[in-house]
């Protein structure tokens, strides 16, 4: 069980890190962006069809969109080469600058992309402060603004599925309903960040386009649960993709022979989404095997997804200290603040693995 | 030799074309980004090591970075999804709102990036009329402001390595330099454009180093003469690549295991660049072998790299009708206005299909 | 007493009214932007010297900037059409695009500035719930980011002195000190919409410079208490504000001979500072007398300055009903919601006025 | 004939001047921008009904807008601090970041704004290279781009009435109309500068309304030729000056009592028109005056309206040479760049005045 350095949990790159220090951990739960391309993606990624997607001649980008679109439910799809840049296009063709955006206060797009929104959609986020990142129709219509000149415009409604930062909660459909509706009798556009709706499709057996069928545009993630090295799609009404192939270029996402990536996310769609039930249960494996160490406070207690965080404040050792004595055992999770972790299950650590960081969790904290 | 239909030529893709309906030609001239990837380059991908990029963790990447700066003698580089985004941040980094950018009229950042640079950084185009995409260290002053209050604030020279709408033109080394020279005494900076600085080199028998040694920031891109599917690599200062590396996470570049496309410039950079000598020659025979075509005039007469462009206007022909009758026939010219084709070559086409689109376009033109 | 009609509550401005119908109001409590020019600040503008401000050769206009950044004790002050463009320029020139200001989420930058921080400055707002508007330096710590190249940048902190939407409620000199010391330690600068800090310093018996000596930048408005027509000035270092005559420029806030405006600024800081304690008397007697009527809540209970709000749920009559009621007897107050109303004080309403407002108010709540 | 310095020919105000310091000139040719507001004008202002304009509350602004929507054959119109206020808001409520406008290479929206267009609406500018600033329909059909996702959206061209920067040339009401065809035909809007409109109007003995009629949006403003301290009016239909508010307020050109200002330029409509064709009868008695100079060449050879320049590289002298040898005896031009100076005449120069200054314009160049 080998491992060279703790990393850099930050997730802030450096432009300077020699290739040969990269750190090696058996089990690595920092986060499901973590999984490598299998052998059989990198075959079916070797083999596709491709051509210059921005002729429209990608037949595997092509068959992807056609693919992703119908798995939403929705008419039209792009590809992208990040999650990111899904969220910064759907912005861009929602909204004009000044236009404000509802989400929750714990927010992917919030904290965590840059500012992108403000810099470059010229848009303004007004947060709901909640917990596991789930909001309600009466929030909506509390934090909707009434039409005035020197107010921001209310414009569109943001939901994340399932809540990163909300420690992977799961929104129900119902709820997605009832937000929508209180949007749509606002004049609000929804909007759903789906990186993870892959896993809330799989959680709440309830299939995708379910999920996203009272929101105007949605994607999902290729790089975290589903495996693959690089990509997202956007989707919605056809006008939208049009508008969307606009700023695509304009950002730079437009690419030439994306049939590679898309190839490997053709690969996931087939063979990756129903054993996201695995991660799930692994997740609630390693809940259920350390919840009850002194000191440490889990949250959710039960998750829902593939998400949970550990409090650790109550334990006597910083986070930094834990991750540290973790990483000579191989084992690395998020360090989110000096109190809080971080676990992510995913398609690369399997049941034993599990076993393993229980052990290994239980040392780093109480030992 | 098959073909389906006559593409799209305009570069506009749609939203909705049927993946069987992608055009196929035996020789396709309408760009170098056509090319797809070899059997070599494929299994260099498949081969790769990777890691989550994000968290500095892809050694392929992480080395092919190292390998850029290297190439063109910069201290520290950034893999990013296109050369659009490459000119994009370069832009974002070294400019504030307000702020102008010299160029050619007809320069890629421009007319063919979406108007990107006014509407993500807030930038100010101002352009030099030349018919090949080069200009003087005397019009880098002659369009340098005075500072003044009301006036945009001049900032940055930004060249074109080769010059695509100026026929593949290549910058000597020391029109670069006087270029720079001129710039720096008006305390502006110089960016590099180095999409085909690749043939640049190659075509004047200098190294890359040698032309981006007087410009502060300089990219090349993998996808066009180097045969990659995605990407392109920015290089600079490395205070300027850490402040790029933001934008990359807010513009949505940022990529999880991009070691499978770094692994495919990796190869490219150790087997495709000098043999862009053929392609440089085949543009040269391929010129000669249709120059005396009635009607037809060449520009430039006689190509300096890999590009040249087909005035039609005097062979009784418009170049949508000459497209259409060469895809009779299985080529395909790049169709830029009703009286302009360009014609450019790669490393998927050789000296036999050169030879036949000789023949083609003779028959299409005069037949 | 007369009254045409029952104006335009929301605040928000048709394209078309006709002159004629511009409703007139014996006590018009809605705001301090209310107050008109006096015949002796009329008279100081026609008397003024004036030049082209784009010159620097308006006398009036230079001596009235020397004397702001006296009064606020900065090094240097620039005129302004209004308090609003003086955030965007302060914004603007502090921030770039996808950099993190904390506000109060009641701010004035916030909710009533059309999102121009987003839409112009590219920046995005961090909000501390605080019902007063208040908040503290453990807020700005717990709102302050690490530096991730995925996270916004934390860059600047916003006060308002007064708080607008807090009721009126005038920052501590020491709580300003507390924020500012955080902020320093963060990295962040300070910046204070002062638009009411002639209030804060005339309630806190405290020069103005005094609670601006922590912050890096502040202005102050003339159209509010201090009864002129149009303007405000921004002061800080010479360099920022160097930096900010660019901005006035781009914003079109530059304008010509504005003499004839800072004339009447230059009168109000000389006649108009002291007697803000007449309005600050007033808006407590008003409170006092109007306390006790069933079903009204004041908020706060004891204005500190010039502002409180009337929450009128409890009274079994909606706010648009009491203002109804309140215009046939010649009164306006502000309607901010179906429920809440505020009240302002200033120099076009003398104590008889208030006696006046208290009959009438009673009237129309419980008549 | 007193005059204390030379002032600051760069328009480039610094923030440090003393009051004392503003240089004073018996005759003021550096532009129409210098005129004082008149003792009439400053008793219109003083006697003008007021309110808060930013809640439809000002009975002069709202009088001022109506007057100006007539005088432009508009439906609306919206009062401003600046004409570049006026351009800034046209492009922003017309255009959406990435759009391309069309305007003259010498337009003062590309030139003299700041870059605002691009910091602040994400707009392009795409110029055509004419010396007196007017263009061709030809011009705007060469000049439009087909759309392509890869490319800049032609959106708008913008014409300036009369040519600042190309020596005050009237555009013919014909060459606008034909303009406005050929940009109607390629689906663009057309905007106009009309900063000086009214002496185009005086000039072509035809109405401003019908060198209006052909554009969408157009803007006059009161503090050149008109003689008003501040403001200027944008004019368009209904529902754009709708949006345009809410610009107004975004950027900090909401005001609140600007019938102080209204009023001014409410007299200059009524007495200030019909008279701006004395400056254009003394700008031509002023070039006639000295276009014998030896060296001396002027542009245009007759002036068409209150502008001309003096093109000086001939006389031996520089501008700045020449310049501080008429600010001797109390005259100062424009110095535009080392060899070319501009002349401006407007109300606060009569006839006598001109000829004073033909006297040293001569000593200053032969002496």
């Amino acid at each position: 069980m080998k491992t060279t350095c703790a990393g850099s949990p930050t997730g802030s790159a450096s432009t300077s890190r020699d290739p040969e220090t990269v750190p090696e951990f058996t089990i690595d739960l920092v986060s499901d962006t973590s999984t490598r391309p299998s052998k059989e993606m990198l075959a079916a990624m070797a083999a596709a069809p491709t051509g210059d997607e921005q002729r429209d001649e990608d037949p595997t980008t092509l068959a992807l969109c056609e693919e992703v679109a119908d798995y939403l439910g929705k008419e039209a799809a792009l590809f992208l080469p990040s999650g990111t840049m899904c969220n910064l296009i759907a912005f861009l063709v929602h909204c004009r600058p000044g236009d404000e955006i509802i989400c929750a206060s714990n927010a992917h797009v919030f904290g965590s992309e840059g500012g992108g929104a403000s810099a470059v959609a010229g848009t303004q986020f007004r947060t709901v402060e909640t917990a596991d990142g789930i909001f309600s129709g009466a929030d909506v219509r509390a934090f909707s603004r009434p039409r005035r000149h020197r107010s921001p415009r209310s414009r569109l409604v943001s939901v994340e599925q399932t809540t990163n930062r909300g420690g992977g909660a799961v929104w129900p459909v119902e709820t997605l309903a009832e937000v929508a509706a209180a949007a749509k009798e606002a004049g609000l556009i929804v909007h759903m960040d789906g990186a993870r709706l892959p896993n809330a499709a799989i959680a709440s057996g309830r299939p995708a386009a379910e999920h996203a069928a009272t929101v105007d545009t949605v994607w999902i993630d290729f790089s975290k649960g589903l495996g693959c090295p690089v990509g997202g799609a956007l989707a919605g009404p056809k006008d939208f993709i049009e508008a969307a192939w606009t700023w695509k270029h304009r950002l730079g996402g437009a690419m030439r022979q994306s049939g590679v990536l898309a190839a490997a996310a053709r690969h996931a769609l087939k063979h990756n989404l129903e054993r996201l039930a695995e991660d799930h249960a692994n997740a609630a494996a390693l809940a259920a095997g350390i919840e009850d160490i002194p000191g440490l406070e889990i949250f959710p207690t039960v998750p829902q997804s593939n998400i949970f965080f550990l409090n650790v404040a109550g334990t006597g050792k910083t986070a930094p200290q834990i991750a540290a004595r973790m990483a000579e055992e191989g084992l690395r999770l998020g360090v989110e603040t000096p109190t809080r972790m971080r676990a992510v299950t995913h398609l690369d650590v399997d049941r034993p693995g599990i076993d393993l960081a229980i052990g290994i969790i239980r040392r780093a904290i109480s030992g």
